[in-house]
């Protein structure tokens, strides 16, 4: 059995490491969003893929809930001492992958390739790709202006209400990506903000195409809990630009694309007009997180 | 009284701090060697204007004799693990400055003003100066074949002879560079390695006619004591290239530029055809520094 799973970072992170508890590291392919991609001090951040990556590699901060197990700061201070750009949570073993991934790119190499190496080097057996190897970016339209997702997310601290979004790029799928989703026996998408994670993933017109062309069942996991995000700005995004947080508002963001969605028994699954699968959806450790993955396996296929 | 010294780094950056100390930053600008710099992981590194700066702003780290104090490796770490470029020896609040620089410099902000803003941000009342804003490089000729320096004295821990030097560039003095020398009371040559910290420095035509045609006196101070390097290749390199270690070997490296050489009380000064002043040259503290300064500072103006 073979699992294409389109995810953000933190919750869908979560989300990707159960499958891989539950399926191993062969089943799983992760096409992860980049449009939250940012440039920092001249260093291409990646955070959503990161997320993925330190999961996966069993290094990421559980408590903090981003970035690096065991992490420390002293890059970013000396930075902030010297008057430089310090906006961005920057850690020091963070940064070595920021380092090595910015050097790879200016010398030619796609993110798609580098991403399979610093994979590899971490000892991830799944496979992670990027949407795109090209330029794809999330802006969020508010009432104080335009932004940069992640001007408006960490420097903004998401404080403005989003009226719109506006996704740039004319971005084809990465190597792998359209073969990956032919190939799944289910398509997935992870419990990640459906404006921001999911979206730009799917404003790469062949992998929308390809999701809508499918034979296979896709099954999408809500990230709210109660109507509420588990963490970041879902829940107020999906009150402002949907019309409210229950399982149907949270599946009126893949019209047409998706046949099943996995809600937190906690929520209110009336008028949701595809398959709803119950459980409790709150991932704090494997034994949840495989509760999550056998709900979302659970559509027969 | 105003003093401009023309510097390298390890060496050169205690005797740049003891002339601070000793007279105040006001009274002192060095003019600091960049052809070792070197870009490492995508990043400006300009070590010798680092140890200068750390120096100064007294958070170098005493005992590695390099880099900075309490410093911490975990970008290396991580660059290392995911198969990054990780010959030269970053520490994590060293690369802070580094991300700072780069980021600058990318902006079109020449080297000089990012140092002097970094000075600043550092509460270094000393003026430093790179040699100039252009490219300026040493390569080394040894019997495995040509390197740029800090491949020969970093990565290949620099166990090749030198058998001749090569500095690439056609540079201009950086801003500040000519006027300080015009406006200096004397002109110091800092305990540097002749060969890859002040020849470079006088590489750059219009500073070393701008030494040549002096009006004020101009003292070197050896590097060695008892024909040995405190640190670093400069004994092996004067023993090869020049024929001897004495005083009056270091002063062949300066020929018509200085007036006088302050020399270690174990050196042999005879032979030494410009004035000879005789100490203890070793800079291990306040008051070892403060002799040496008061050495150099004792040929009348």
């Amino acid at each position: 059995m073979q699992v294409c799973v389109l995810s953000g970072g933190v919750g869908g992170a979560k989300f990707v490491r159960g499958l891989v508890e539950t399926l191993g590291g062969g089943a799983v392919t992760a096409i992860v969003n980049v449009a939250d991609d940012v440039e920092v001090l001249g260093m291409y951040v990646s955070p959503d893929l990161d997320s993925v990556v330190y999961a996966l590699a069993g290094i990421h901060d559980d408590q903090r809930g981003w970035g690096r197990a065991d992490e420390t700061w002293h890059a970013l201070e000396s930075v902030r001492a010297l008057g430089g750009e310090s906006w961005f949570m920057l850690g020091d073993r963070d940064l070595g992958l920021h380092l090595v991934r910015t050097a790879a790119l200016s010398g030619g190499e796609p993110l798609s390739a580098v991403t399979a190496r610093i994979a590899r080097a971490l000892g991830i057996s799944a496979t992670l790709l990027p949407a795109t190897d090209e330029r794809l970016r999330t802006f969020v339209q508010t009432p104080a202006g335009e932004f940069h997702f992640q001007e408006w997310f960490v420097a903004r601290r998401h404080r403005d209400e989003v009226e719109s979004l506006r996704y740039e790029g004319d971005a084809h799928a990465a190597p792998g990506v359209l073969d990956a989703i032919a190939a799944a026996d289910v398509l997935l998408l992870a419990p990640s903000n459906p404006y921001v994670s999911i979206a730009p993933i799917l404003h790469v017109p062949q992998i929308r195409d390809a999701i809508e062309r499918r034979r296979v069942p896709c099954v999408a996991v809500s990230p709210l809990v109660g109507g509420r995000a588990v963490k970041g700005p879902a829940d107020r995004m999906l009150r402002r630009l949907a019309g409210g947080t229950t399982p149907a508002y949270v599946a009126s963001c893949y019209p047409g694309l998706i046949d099943a969605l996995v809600v937190d028994e906690s929520d209110d699954a009336t008028e949701l007009e595809v398959q709803a699968i119950v459980t409790r959806t709150l991932m704090t450790d494997e034994a949840s997180r495989r509760r999550v993955v056998d709900a979302a396996l659970s559509v027969p296929v």
